[in-house]
């Protein structure tokens, strides 16, 4: 299904976006004019309609310039309050990103961890918060890009609903192509970014905040670019973003936000992802490679495939004979297991699967690798 | 010399730009690909070339995801040491914007404030670091965009290596058409944007450093995402940004170098906006307006017009007419004049600036305004 004379991009993102996706920067729009506000409304509006929920809700979209990453740090360093306390539940690096920085911004951090294959438990979590009443606000990540594994972020938001605290949810991977009802979830700030499930070029990152909590929040920002509650003031205000947008990185974006709407919205893109991934696991099975999470915790976003149990194998040797086969996968980024990782989202599908397979198997040929059956599923747990 | 069917942008950007500069952008390469990877290192070498400087010369070009203010707080927020002062010199908006910056990150500051309409003289710097050992920082910025004067920067920068402190200019508006030597004014830390006279599309900033002090400033970084030096490290580690990269920006950041180059590089783009400015001015005045900045020190970036000594007038109207004729122009934003702005940059050359004046015309008679010739030209000084 891809219109790209580029190679696939089986990552985490950027991603291989659609041809009209890109068709749709060849604009030049006034940040300030009428018909960019119209887009960022627009933009904005359908947000929130991806998580279920609408300004009539009591939700706001809040679009952020830069990478997904400056949206958490706008996150963070925006909602906890002053003398305010972050526990951070951590299965993996992105999990481990939001505790740096909230310790960098000064915020008192304490972390759950969970080993990267197991996701966090309803029971330590409530321990955890009934053991200490000074967490104001926890965070966690839906889908951990590092191993791909899907934590039960609607479970924990009933716990962290349960004893009163703030929730904020790193979407980053996850947000356009896994259900999920924000309001019954609990969770009041959702951080995804333009360039990942929903199939738009890299640019911003966007906020879905509860409106009362973000009022609430005033007086808390530890910066004036990543200030959450300024930015959105200033959407309210006026329909413009206070500093210079990414015009044509937002046009991309109500394009892909059309397409995805043209693809039966968030069910049919998960619909998508997931024979891509089943497509996916099953090939590689078969090629004598087995996942480092356990079918039930995996999600259908980015699976992370253990090295094969074969001392001549070099990752770099396999990423470039892949390559030069125009298929581009991704490194791994696990503390303790050597993996490599293989995301199946953009505009991809079942075909683009196969030829990626069929590119495995001839670099494996290339490299004169036998892959053993022997690898081991890991139990998950949780 | 316009090829788009948009509106032709007479903003301080995002700017109309060429064609084949957006079309660099139908593209999607991996952010950790080496590909992408040269491409990055390409722009960062061209950058410090527009600068009069190398990395042989001891100067590190660093793009840092998110508009022009973000860049500028990257550095505002990384460079300063814990304990440090900032001093500002302050005639517009955007020099107000770096010491609220500054102050929202802890940072003491001190304010040097010039009229709008005048610059910061040597004297007043000179008697400001001569009494106070205390400010370790100087920022100024170049062409102030809230009125399109031109500070001299390079005098200020002699007042500031003379006292040895360490200097911060926001060349947002000016990088790529002002010709300028870091290394000759002092200039240790250079910020401007992807979407100003280099004419890309936005998406990121940069910052030009000076290599040795940006080493030295190690542990000073208030932020994850706006870590100067981190950024700058992850750079040389592996080549590749440390969060994803704007890549379709990037592209066309690229593209739009190689035009610039072709255009005879600053000294050639210069030429073409003086051209604009000088075309723009002569016309503005033979409908009687008169811009709000003495010559003397007036860039040739953008201009600020003040409104027509008319009661009729009404900024909205005016707009709204000439954007019915496809021109955009931009609202003022001086404190104690009315004004309008008009950049006169981007892919724009005589011919749209004939266009935009034709259209004022049309305007004004449209609105049955007659502008009187009687405005005066406000002394400059400094």
């Amino acid at each position: 299904m891809s219109e790209s004379k580029d190679k696939y991009l089986f990552t985490p993102g950027p991603l291989t976006t659609s041809k009209t996706v890109k068709a749709a920067m060849m604009r030049d729009l006034g940040s300030r004019d009428e018909a960019f506000i119209r887009v960022v409304a627009e933009v904005r509006e359908q947000l929130l309609a991806l998580g279920q929920v609408s300004r009539g809700t009591g939700y706001e979209a809040i679009p952020m310039q830069g990478s997904g990453t400056f949206g958490i740090e706008a996150t963070i360093g925006s909602v906890i309050p002053r003398g305010g306390k972050l526990l951070v539940l951590i299965n993996g690096a992105y999990g481990e990103r939001i505790a740096a920085m909230a310790r960098r911004l000064g915020i008192e951090t304490v972390e759950l961890c969970s080993a990267e294959n197991q996701v966090p438990s309803q029971g330590d979590l409530r321990e955890t918060l009934s053991m200490d009443a000074e967490i104001t606000n926890v965070a966690v990540v839906h889908c951990e890009t590092t191993s791909g594994i899907m934590n039960p972020v609607e479970e924990l938001g009933a716990v962290v609903h349960e004893f009163g605290r703030t929730y904020i949810v790193d979407a980053m991977s996850s947000f356009g192509a896994v259900t999920l009802d924000l309001a019954a979830a609990h969770i009041d700030y959702l951080i995804s970014s333009s360039n990942k499930c929903i199939e738009g070029v890299p640019g911003f990152s966007f906020v879905i905040a509860n409106r009362d909590k973000l009022i609430r929040s005033k007086g808390s920002a530890r910066s004036v670019s990543l200030d959450l509650l300024a930015q959105w003031e200033g959407l309210e205000k006026n329909g413009q973003f206070r500093f210079t947008p990414p015009t044509h990185s937002i046009l991309a974006f109500l394009e892909a936000l059309g397409e995805l709407e043209a693809e039966g919205g968030v069910g049919g893109r998960e619909k998508r992802y997931r024979e891509n991934h089943a497509t996916l696991v099953a090939g590689m099975r078969e090629l004598g490679f087995r996942e480092y999470i356990a079918p039930d915790l995996q999600g259908w976003i980015i699976t992370a495939f253990p090295y094969p149990n074969n001392d001549a194998f070099r990752f770099e040797e396999f990423y470039e004979q892949l390559s030069q086969r125009g298929m581009l996968i991704y490194p791994g980024k696990l503390t303790n297991e050597e993996c490599f990782r293989i995301g199946n989202i953009g505009r991809l599908g079942i075909d683009e699967i196969r030829q990626l397979l069929a590119a495995v198997r001839e670099a494996l040929d290339a490299l004169k690798l036998h892959v053993p059956v022997s690898v081991c599923v890991k139990s998950g747990g949780g």
